[in-house]
């Protein structure tokens, strides 16, 4: 069965346990308490020398990073449909993993560290990132239902937890409502779970 | 005939030059001065609302970010060997992609743009975060050759304009000879071209 390493509060675990809800996929989840620094201990180390939360275990596949377990899930359980085997419908989704792992990382959630963990950091550049990422995300959207091909992807789910957490960070979301609509698409995918925030 | 919005100084520009010329693919070079900010031009912003280069166009496509360019060039032109299409392959080369984009970026790019362009950032935590790449890649490289795969992907790639540019951002590759040699691996490949500062 797949074993997810997870901590209930982090947004990259909750997009792993929504992908996998999402593709009905039974799963345990093994805790990780990473307010305790459990992330860090010799044991978990060595499932993941970066001493991050999550890692997937399927088999003896040993899978870290939530944006590359994103496509593990998608590509073996979720056939095309979630990550395209095109090349080019491919790449456009790619596009927003990575904006997932640099832009909402470093401005959403960071921001919510920041203002629900009270980690130390420049809290104005982050929020300033994260209110780029809505206007640009916002213009994005105009014209479309989903990130990418018109139809929900791996793309859409990497970038939605801290987008839609984005009040824990004392990011506001009001002037940005075809971003919100977007959320509220996503909460309304067939097997849809949330998480505490959302 | 594909064209690439270019900074010559960019890491993140020149690994998809690195792509092109592994792959021996002809190109344009569309030079984009973002020391003067003609990235962030109306007309420059209409091609990427993100203002960042690179940008890649071939026929309608057009696309941003690094690793997603570096994901079509592997998967349009470069067949199976750079980025191989079974679920459990592919996924192990992406977390690389996400180490590129999160780590390597906040600690050897962010070191760089520091001590090179007189950016202002916290250059103590960009600088830990170099060496905690350092140490967890030297050790991940002690029994491998290449990142994943045992042979060259885009994993490789995507991680090694920053890393091999490590003196740029003041950072000691001396004591990671793993790393070192991975990096002189990288430099055999056939077909590699450099960038300034290698």
């Amino acid at each position: 069965m797949l074993k997810l390493y997870d901590f209930a509060l982090s947004g990259n675990c909750y997009k792993v346990r929504l992908m996998m809800a999402l593709l009905n996929l039974e799963h345990e989840l093994v805790p990780v308490n990473v307010k305790n620094g459990e992330q860090k201990t010799p044991e978990f180390l060595n499932l993941n020398q970066w001493g991050q939360v999550p890692v997937l275990v399927d088999g003896d596949l040993v899978l870290r990073d939530s944006q590359a377990i994103l496509v593990y899930l998608a590509r073996h359980y979720g056939g095309e449909s979630w990550l395209p085997n095109d090349a080019e419908a491919m790449s456009l989704v790619m596009q927003w993993l990575s904006t997932a792992v640099h832009d909402i990382q470093q401005g959403f959630a960071a921001a919510r560290v920041y203002h629900l963990f009270g980690r130390q950091l420049d809290i104005e550049t982050a929020t300033a990132r994260a209110y780029v990422v809505l206007k640009v995300m916002n213009q994005h959207l105009a014209q479309r239902q989903w990130l990418e091909l018109n139809y929900p992807t791996i793309a859409d789910i990497a970038c939605f937890p801290y987008i839609a957490l984005a009040e824990d960070g004392k990011i506001s979301l009001a002037d940005y409502p075809n971003v919100v609509e977007w959320i509220t698409r996503v909460k309304q995918l067939p097997g849809y779970v949330g998480m505490p925030g959302l």
